[in-house]
C-alpha cells in the first residue's frame, strides 16, 4: 500500500466527513452551514418481484448548500458560501450523503403498512474523485487514481465492518442522461443491509460455476483494453450497447485481495476505460459505473468485477428502457457485442 | 362478446397486417410500399443473471417508410406516401412490427458464440389503437376502448397458440420521455419463447401465494378508482412515484377468462387511469404500460393486473434508473405510495 494521509471531521450537520491525501492534512476547517440533517427512510418488500425497496421521502426536498451556481463538491473558500467540503488541501473526500437512502440510524418503518417493513439500516456516501471541478476517471493523474482506488478499497472495509451491511457498492453516475446534475467528477457508495436483487441472482450463478474464468479464454472478439491481470471487455451478453465489463483474470472477492501491483493496474485500466468512452463521440460520455464485489458470505466463490452501462446507442440517440425492459425484464439491443468491442479497442 | 368485424391482409412485403371493426371491414386496399422487409435476430444467454438478451441489429437501420412529416400509423391516403395501413375505414389495426425483436421464422444463432445463443423465435406487433393521430386510452370512445379489449384478448388467445411461445404481453410506451417519437395512439405485444425474468418471478411467488387476493382488503389508503370487479391502485411498493397497477378482485390467469361484464369494466377502468394520469399535470402523462397475465403453465395461479411506470416524479423532473436501480436492482424512491395514491384519487 502506498502511504497516504486520512482526516476524519465531523460536519457541523453530524455528518462524517474523511478527506484522503498524499500529503498531511491538517489546515483548519473553514465556516461550515448549519442545516439540520434528517434523514428517515424505510424499506418496504414487493411480494411478486421478491425484493426490497427503499422509501426515502426526505430526497424530495433535495436542494444543496450554497447556491446554484456554487458546486457543493468543491472544496469551499474563504469568505463565500460554504460547501459540501470545508478544506481545500486533500486530493479525495468522502462524505455521508446529505439525501441518504440507507442511514446508521433510521427510525423504524410507519406502523400498520400493508406488506412488510423495515429500517433502512445502512449508509450512503458521496466520494469527490479530485478537489478541481472538471476532470473524470480518465484525466486524474496516475497517482490520483491509484489513490482514489485505494479509497475505495478503505470504504469496502470500513463499511463491510457496519453492523448488518450485507453488501457494499460503490458506483458512479456520470452525465445529464443519467440524470446527474453536478458535473464534478464524483461517485457514491451504498452499504445496504440486504442482498439486492442482481447481486443475488450473480451469487447464485458464481456459486455454480466461475462464469467469468469459464468466459475469459473465450473473449478474443471481445476485449477492449487490458493490463497486467486485468481485463476490460464488451460482454458477449451486454444489454446496452456499449457495456463494458472490468474484472480481474484471477478470482479476487473484491478490492481488498489485490496485491500492490493488482491495485495499480486496476486503477489504470479503469481509467483507460473512461478514456476510450470519452473517445469514442468525442466529448464526456455518460455511463452508470457499478462496483459487483462478493456480498456477505459470498467472498469463496463471488468474482469482483466492474460494470459500465451507457445509456448511448449512437452519439446523438438514447437507449431508453420501455416495455419489454422495464415491463418483462428482457432487453432487446441493436447492437453486437463483437461491433461495439471493436470500435471501443480502435478507438485509441 | 360484441359483434367486431375482422378481416386479415397480407402487406406488400410479406408482414400480416388485421384490421377489426365495428362496421364490415370492405374497401379495397391503397398502394402499398415495397421495401423488402429483413429481421434477423437471435438471443444470447446471460449467465451472470441467467436471462436472454435479444440481438436485433437490423432495428439500428428502423426507418419508416413515409416521410418523416407522415405518420406510418394514420391510414394511408390516396395519392399520399404509403403508410403501415392501406386502408382507412377500420376502428383498431394490428400488425407485425417492421423491426420485431421475435420473429416466426428467425435465422438460426451465429455460431461459434462464447456463451448459449438461440433463435429469436416469437412475434412482434403494434397495435394502433385508433385511425386518429391523437387521443389516448383516456379519449377513445367507451366503444372503441371495449373494441381494444376485445382485440387484445384475441391476440392473446392467438399468440399464445403459436408453436413455442411462453409469455404474451401487451404493452404501451408513451411520450417522449420513454423514448417514443411516434405519437398516434398505439401499442405493442411481444410474444416470448422463453419466460422473462419480471414475470418468472412473479409466476414463482403466485405459486406461494394468492399475493394480490392477499393485498386487496388492505389498500384503503391505496385505491385510486374501481369498477365492478376491478381496482386501481399505487402499490404499497410501489418503485416509481406514480406507479399505478389494475387488477381483477377475482383471480383471472388473463383477460381472456373475464366475463363479457368484467370486459367492459376493465376496458373503462383503463381509460380512466389513463385520464386521472392526464390530470394530475394537465398534459399527456409518460408511461410505460405492461399486461401481465399467466405465463404458458401458470395459468392456475398467476394473477392478471396491469402495471404502468411513469418517468415522472414531479412535472418537470424525471425519475432516472442509476447506479443503485440498474447496477443492484433497487430502487430509491422520493415518494410514498400514500400521497400519490391520494393525489391521483382526489385529481377527477
Amino acid at each position: 500500500m502506498p502511504p497516504f494521509f486520512k482526516r476524519h471531521h465531523r460536519k457541523g450537520d453530524g455528518r462524517e466527513l474523511i478527506l484522503y491525501g498524499l500529503s498531511p492534512l491538517e489546515e483548519a476547517p473553514l465556516p461550515e452551514g448549519e442545516e439540520a440533517f434528517h434523514a428517515a427512510p424505510h424499506l418496504r418488500y414487493h411480494p411478486l418481484r421478491g425484493e426490497w425497496v427503499v422509501y426515502a421521502a426526505h430526497r424530495q426536498e433535495r436542494t444543496f448548500l450554497p447556491p446554484k451556481e456554487h458546486c457543493p463538491l468543491c472544496p469551499s473558500r474563504e469568505g463565500a458560501f460554504p460547501t459540501e467540503i470545508p478544506f481545500t488541501r486533500f486530493q479525495v473526500a468522502v462524505f455521508e450523503n446529505r439525501f441518504p437512502a440507507l442511514v446508521a440510524s433510521p427510525p423504524p418503518p410507519p406502523a400498520g403498512l400493508p406488506v412488510p417493513a423495515e429500517a433502512a439500516r445502512g449508509r450512503c456516501e458521496v466520494v469527490v474523485y479530485t478537489p478541481l471541478h472538471t476532470g473524470s476517471l480518465a484525466t486524474l493523474s496516475e497517482e490520483e487514481r491509484l489513490l482514489l482506488a485505494w479509497v475505495w478499497r478503505e470504504r469496502y472495509q470500513a463499511l463491510y465492518s457496519l453492523p448488518g451491511v450485507r453488501f457494499v457498492m460503490p458506483f458512479e453516475n456520470r452525465g445529464e442522461a443519467v440524470g446527474v446534475t453536478l458535473h464534478h467528477p464524483h461517485g457514491q457508495i451504498y452499504a445496504y443491509p440486504f442482498v439486492p436483487p442482481i447481486l443475488e441472482r450473480e451469487s447464485a450463478a458464481f456459486r455454480e460455476r466461475p462464469v467469468l474464468q469459464e468466459l475469459f479464454p473465450r473473449l478474443e472478439a471481445y476485449w477492449i483494453d487490458q493490463e497486467e491481470g486485468f481485463l476490460a471487455f464488451v460482454p458477449p451478453f451486454a444489454r446496452y450497447p456499449y457495456e463494458v465489463w472490468l474484472a480481474p483474470w484471477e478470482r479476487h472477492p473484491g478490492p481488498w485481495t489485490f496485491s500492490d501491483e493488482e491495485m495499480a493496474a486496476f486503477a489504470r485500466l479503469l481509467g483507460r476505460v473512461v478514456a476510450r468512452y470519452d473517445a469514442l463521440f468525442g466529448e464526456p460520455f455518460p455511463y452508470v459505473m457499478a462496483f459487483h464485489a462478493a456480498p456477505l458470505g459470498e467472498e469463496a466463490t463471488f468474482h469482483f468485477h466492474v460494470e459500465f452501462y451507457p445509456p448511448k446507442r449512437t452519439q446523438d440517440k438514447l437507449k431508453f428502457l420501455a416495455g419489454t425492459e422495464l415491463g418483462a425484464g428482457t432487453f432487446v439491443v441493436d447492437a453486437l457485442p463483437e461491433e461495439t468491442a471493436k470500435r471501443l479497442r480502435e478507438v485509441l
